[in-house]
């Protein structure tokens, strides 16, 4: 059977479920994605990293497993963790899950590439400071001046979400330096904490996520940043805390950096609820879920913008270029991406795949539907924007990322249309100049 | 492009080249097939242990990685080893390798499965005991009346091939219990000590190597056994070394025992030389080597025979039954057995796939040639028997597998052959039975 879902350019597993994407790093020419992987069954119930590697970011290499649940430290879960290079070598850390007799415990688990495809776990490993509970995850490694910095997603005594702080000056002896962030705002754990440091401003990436104590059962959860700076292992952030994605499938978002010194951020591409995963199309071909398109993040007059790579730009040829008030077009089964700019102060609506994807925009008011797989029905949501003067979309088979503003708001989702559903009208009150563009890989 | 020599019953990689069988077990209605695997390159330079799992010995499904090389104890392979149920789970011993400076250590290494695809490594382990180098491994796990007992092959300090035996209570604490055999015909290492207990006999398999001990390289190995007893921790042959297959490709069996007590083994059916496997048509299609049908080991008057499970018979269906002194037919690209039953006292000659397998027996010589895909020559092996009753045909798209005699000797060996190249002839001066079955699966 055809799959018409299989996604082009999204990182997707061979098999399997994927989720977070872990130690993302660029080396010698190299980069590296690893993800949270489930290669057995298509639900959470195991957890390691997958690999993929890639030369160019548009051509990925699948390498099976690179780290596995097969020590007494992580035998439950290797869950989520981050990539740092020091002295030529790949390093690693991720949070080893255990749970014996029901007792969860948590460990901050080292390992070396010490040779190509060879993953070396330490012996030595971080165990929970006192004052947090066994939610305690996702190390996030940094280097600072003098030293390197860890910090760990957390949830307190009492239950609220926090980033606990450790430093290092050999990334093997770690020192706890107390709460590096804490805010009601973080609700009951903060997962996957990530930190980017612009030239003269940090960004701080957080998941607050909604717990039920009593049956430590995760309700809800999503991705946000803080603008700020770092001063004597404490974060002060400078910005409200606002979402990074818009849109009704993004999580767990990891950020490194490139050779050329740009900060690309991918994100797991799903929010979806069990009654979606149940639901989801590419299941009867064995595998779930797929990776955001790596996005660059830019900061500028205190403000962030979430950009497509320039790659795919390069990689892509005009199909038609058109200024008008109203154009319907077929979608073929390529990687797409659509310039839209309105003019001034025009209202539009803007329909995709026959209306399973669907922007409205008007009174400063955008609106996002989505057709939801599972029901039918739409999923809604509704912002206020005072201007619109661009949208791109980066239409994949089955996820599309949009970018309103050169990146000042995206709205990511995954979507399931038929493959007879490929219809398309943008529709506005004035002019607007269009391109559409296939990606030619 | 086709792959002609994709084979249909012997176990291949999904990628990758596959060795030695490791870890082979019955358990609660599933068999196990680990094995030697790089799946990253067509080369030894990478080893780990892959698992493929079964329902029936027909039908496999491949389970990716099982035992990577990712602690300080076996960085530089998961070699070889052996499985056996404790308490309801399955125990592994496999040997953990180590380069360090260039100094091979090995560590005897203990994983449990914990869980579904959760083998956890367990923090003590064997080193090698004095008056061994550290070419000490391939455990072999047996459990005897009141306690279990460990096989390591081995190489003695004057650089003689032995066997080391331990003893254990638990599989956790193991007591060194000295030379379990030794004989200089065991040349310079013994590689993959097997014991199989039938009724009253023991049957010890060794695989002999010749190695040139100032490079630390290997020049030949082949796999025999010794029919015996074991008494006291040490074994006692009263048969001489006989080789376990008179073929081409065979290498590291491994025997286990199902439900019904069959003995099985299955081996690595290569011994291929590295032009051929430089040579080897398969590495375009990104994968290496197979490993042997599993067979099962009948001890019978003091005489091992090896025989094809009885699962293949009954999957087949007679395409033709004949009595003649000659005949000609293709052969199709399924799995085919041939079921050839000579008059007594007659001379045969037989001609497979357009010559690439060729068998003459006369004046109680067997004579068996394969044509060589690096040269176009043939390999040429002749052996006396007395007497040719019964001869079986085992063909896969690649591999033949010939059983003479019930089992009393077996050939395998790899062959590749164009498409067009499917004429048979079998031709002999008396008549004889014969009789075409095709797999169905």
């Amino acid at each position: 059977m055809k799959n018409i879902h299989k996604n082009i350019l999204h990182i997707e597993p061979t098999h399997g479920l994927i989720n977070d994407p872990n130690g993302l790093i660029y080396d010698h020419g190299k980069y590296f994605v690893f993800y949270q992987w489930n290669r057995f069954k298509l639900d959470h119930s195991y957890k390691e990293w997958g690999l993929t590697t890639s030369f160019d970011l548009i051509h990925w290499q699948s390498q099976g497993s690179a780290l596995i649940p097969d020590t007494i430290k992580d035998k439950d879960g290797v869950y989520s963790g981050s990539a740092i290079p020091k002295d030529g070598k790949i390093h690693v850390f991720y949070t080893g899950n255990t749970k014996n007799n029901g007792n969860r415990k948590s460990y901050q688990i080292h390992a070396i590439l010490e040779k190509e495809n060879t993953f070396v776990k330490q012996p030595q490993t971080i165990e929970t400071p006192s004052g947090y509970t066994e939610h305690f995850r996702d190390p996030f490694i940094s280097k600072e001046n003098d030293h390197w910095q860890m910090l760990v997603g957390a949830q307190t005594d009492n239950h609220h979400g926090t980033i606990a702080i450790f430093t290092s000056d050999d990334l093997k002896k770690w020192q706890y330096q107390g709460k590096y962030f804490e805010n009601k705002i973080l609700d009951q754990m903060c997962e996957c904490p990530n930190l980017v440091t612009f030239k003269d401003k940090r960004l701080l990436l957080v998941c607050p996520q909604k717990r039920q104590i009593n049956l430590d059962q995760d309700i809800s959860s999503y991705s946000a940043y803080y603008i700020g700076k770092q001063e004597n292992n404490r974060f002060i952030p400078d910005s409200k805390l606002t979402k990074l994605d818009e849109g009704f499938d993004f999580y767990s978002p990891q950020v490194f950096q490139d050779k050329s010194g740009r900060k690309i951020m991918l994100a797991w591409m799903s929010r979806m609820t069990d009654t979606q995963e149940e639901a989801c199309p590419t299941k009867q071909f064995g595998y779930m879920h797929c990776l955001t398109l790596p996005r660059e993040l830019i900061l500028k007059n205190g403000k962030l913008y979430q950009q497509p790579l320039k790659e795919y730009l390069d990689a892509s040829q005009t199909r038609k270029k058109i200024e008008t008030k109203e154009i319907k077009f077929d979608s073929n089964l390529c990687f797409e991406i659509f310039h839209f700019n309105p003019s001034n102060n025009s209202k539009f609506e803007i329909s995709l795949f026959n209306d399973n994807i669907q922007l409205e925009y008007k009174n400063k008011n955008l609106t996002f539907r989505r057709k939801d797989w599972s029901t039918s029905k739409f999923n809604t949501k509704t912002f206020q924007i005072n201007e619109i003067y661009q949208i791109d979309f980066y239409c994949d088979r089955s996820a599309i990322e949009i970018f309103i503003n050169n990146g000042e708001k995206v709205l990511s989702a995954r979507y399931f249309c038929n493959e007879n559903e490929r219809k398309n009208i943008f529709l506005s009150s004035h002019n607007f100049k269009f391109e559409i563009k296939d990606l030619k890989i």
